[in-house]
């Protein structure tokens, strides 16, 4: 086989079987080799759409996707949401094609310093120096990516590599991902935070909010009397009836400095302490109060799980029960479409089981608390803030899980950033509500101009902030690349539109207009 | 002033007076400064279209426009057509936000290694220490972007530095670019191989395809018998009737090396000798026949016009009168659209003074040799290769020269990459027609396939080539960014449609239905 063939065969072998793709000249023998059909590849219209998708593909399915990019511009495309699914230790292995070496040395058009684009966001970059060492070097990539938490394998791939004989089929062995158990000593430390009954505050994140850990945290919750909370974003979340309820830390400063106040104690379990998300003129970064002590449970990294459990352990609580989240009974809303009656439509209107990817931004900030009591579903959040995420995650995460429908809300400004999403997800006839909050703004930047000190925006600001000229045509938008849509204005006619979209095979776009 | 004020009057002092911006929180004093009326602002829904624009505005003015990207990831999103732009010449001065130091060390979620992502593609990179560096720091910037060849100059510049007081208005004098003159004995040199008579082509690009540098080169051509060419693609070239013209050098490995085979002499003109664009199995990278001399004329870097004048005097040359290029008189095409009728059509529509930019791919390829009859034009290409230069850089070319019609020719795989251009062009009123070619494939790639020595592509390799499921809606797609459109499907509705763009102020899309 070639080095191409070699290539697909070995990431197949290795279990990645998907590749979202956009390939160009230097990748036409990796084109060929995908007609192997151990490999599902998916066509996109932009690399920013590849990376999230295999971002989204990850976030479910825990283990990695691949994607084929076409030289160092080609990576630059998909950088943005490799940085956002690298901030949610979501693994993938990106393949970026490039010049033979005997061509490269006259620096022709396409010519860059692939590496050198690369590295600042990619935790494993490497190059393939001759065909035979192609499976040995994607077998690493692969095990690089699926290490926990999930870490950016990137290998550029020579077209000289590619189409030159790689020999017989090598067969690698799998290398499994194991975390980290925490420190034995650490959780009796913590023990003894939760046993002095001072106020306590879990922080969860990474994988430890959802599954098991989420059982265990409610059985510290109930022995304990603590409260449970994950970061403003969280990488993927079970909530909903049924479930341990997680409380949220707000996202601005002030009330997330007010939320943290009462606490003497914050414990983390796979993430860091919490912090602004941007700095301001005369807001503090850092948001616990001067007198609470933070305490690492479990580090990024570690299993944080097995952490959860050896502290029930610890504390004696493993016949605790858990209070689980009931399940909310308010009717459909009607009305106006303000935050509150969205998240009340969205939470009367979520099926069970179905994925939520949420990147409503303003919309959503404040009232998603609102959906907890819906049907039990997994809630996905931007962890990087480049927008432009929404849509490409939506869309590996409904490759991931056919049987599930996604629920992707956004905002209009970030969905323009990657609005090609919606081809691949008709073209692939992907079950998707795509749901755009049409406030015709990147109204998040008005409450920002204030909280920066800057005041009120003025004429030339305004129009940096206000995308309403010309406001955007969703419903043309969705047509022009095949993907059913309708408009909305009122409360019950989203939620209609929301039920209706589940019993629809296939994508649908429903504007929200605001 | 604070920082940001004092870095958008620095950036107007030193004559850069327009900004292609997508701004985000870090950013909102920069914002507020854009109030300065000496500053235009133009957003773009998209950093790919921000970065674009920039180089069209350059390309067409040969002075530097501004971007205002969103840290590290805003930056990436626009590295694909800064490559572009680096290739092709381009000055540009990008103002990259970024969180500031005091909250940095916390690594926030969109915390990235911006030196690390700028680097590759810039020729300059600095970050803003301090406020009262601000005016110095963007003086160096500007000074740098209008170097002869354009610089890619990127800074970044931290909330802090932006928000705090900057003092009293810096007054900076502004640095000239200066081209430097080539080598005397150079020019000598290259006297004697045209005197000598042996077959010779004299290969343009940079500034040398427009103005003095034209008119000179047709001296030479007509005291010498020289022939005289571009490489296949071209930062920018004065072309149509009454012009001095130029040939082409093909795209394709064969039939460039036939075309150069003849020559026993290449004589290059801020250029290096003809490569190949990708690497091919069994092709050369080299175009020339083995026995073929190259000279260097004028390096990259030294001026065009002022070598080809030397050229002329050392030649004798001053008198010999150039032949022009003729104006076409072939009525417009009617029937069946093809490559032929397509060029026909634009080479009877084309207004005089108008500016094309070309992103055609296989529509255009052996063809747009057609239109050289047409009335004086400006000719652009892709000088990067990275696809999705074509609707920002007519958005920024349309920009630069208000007074004239912008033709933007672009495959439909490659229009999807920027497509948020469009929205730009509404809402600035834009004099542009953008002629999407609609094949429904990346067509390109079905051509190199078999070049690569792949064969004919087979089912799934064709899924990652065709875009044609579904197909997607040119009209719909323009009409949901308030761009009016129309579709063509014969060489007489296309002309029209052109010809009546014409006459209509603002921008409008015609899809050819191919």
């Amino acid at each position: 086989m070639n080095g191409a063939e070699s290539l697909v065969q070995t990431l197949a072998d290795q279990g990645v079987d998907i590749c979202f793709a956009n390939p160009g000249t230097s990748e036409m023998h990796f084109l060929k080799a995908l007609e192997n059909p151990l490999m599902r590849s998916v066509l996109c219209l932009f690399e920013g759409v590849c990376t999230g998708a295999a971002d989204g593909y990850y976030r479910m399915k825990e283990t990695p996707a691949s994607t084929l990019l076409h030289l160092g511009p080609g990576l630059a495309n998909g950088l943005a949401n490799i940085h956002n699914a690298k901030r949610a230790s979501s693994g993938m292995v990106n393949i970026v094609g490039e010049h033979s070496a005997a061509h490269l040395k006259y620096d022709p058009p396409l010519t860059s310093d692939i590496e050198g684009l690369a590295r600042p966001l990619s935790h494993w970059v490497r190059r393939v120096e001759s065909p035979s060492a192609v499976a040995w070097d994607v077998a690493t990539a692969v095990s690089k990516a699926s290490e926990h938490p999930g870490q950016i394998a990137t290998l550029i791939l020579p077209g000289d590599t590619s189409w030159q004989d790689a020999g017989e089929r090598a067969v690698l062995p799998r290398t499994p991902a194991r975390a980290k158990a925490p420190d034995a000593a650490r959780i009796e430390h913590i023990a003894q935070v939760l046993r002095s009954g001072e106020p306590t505050l879990i922080v969860l994140a990474g994988r430890s909010t959802r599954g098991r850990a989420l059982e265990w945290v409610g059985k510290v919750k109930a022995a304990t009397g603590c409260r449970v909370a994950t970061q403003f974003f969280s990488s993927r979340i079970e909530r909903g009836a049924g479930r341990v309820t997680l409380e949220r830390i707000p996202y601005a400063v002030g009330l997330a400095v007010e939320y943290l106040k009462g606490f003497r104690h914050i414990v983390t379990v796979e993430t860091t302490e919490p912090i602004a998300f941007f700095s301001y003129p005369d807001k503090p970064s850092l948001l616990k109060s001067p007198g609470t002590s933070v305490h690492a449970l479990v580090e990024i990294g570690e299993d944080g799980a097995a952490g959860l459990e050896m502290l029930v352990e610890a504390l004696g609580a493993a016949s605790s029960a858990a209070v689980l989240q009931q399940r909310s009974d308010a009717p459909p809303p009607s009305g106006a479409l303000t935050p509150a009656t969205i998240a009340q439509a969205l939470a009367a209107a979520l099926p069970e089981n179905c994925v939520l990817v949420d990147e409503s931004l303003t919309t959503g900030r404040e009232t998603m608390g609102l959906t907890v009591g819906a049907a039990p579903h997994d809630l996905i959040n931007n962890m990087g803030g480049s927008i432009g995420y929404g849509t490409p995650v939506a869309t590996g995460a409904a490759l991931a899980c056919p049987d599930r429908r996604v629920f992707c809300m956004v905002g209009d400004g970030s969905a323009m950033y990657t609005i090609q999403s919606l081809w691949t997800q008709a073209r692939e006839g992907l079950n998707i509500t795509t749901i755009i909050f049409a406030n015709n703004s990147y109204a998040i930047l008005k409450a920002e101009y204030a909280n920066m000190g800057a005041g009120a925006p003025g004429v030339r600001a305004l129009a940096m902030i206000d995308i309403d000229r010309p406001r955007i045509d969703w419903l043309a938008m969705a047509k022009s690349m095949g993907v059913p849509a309708l408009a909305v204005d009122t409360a019950e006619a989203f939620h209609k539109a929301m039920a209706d979209s589940v019993n629809e095979p296939g994508p649908c776009l429903i504007e929200v207009r605001l």
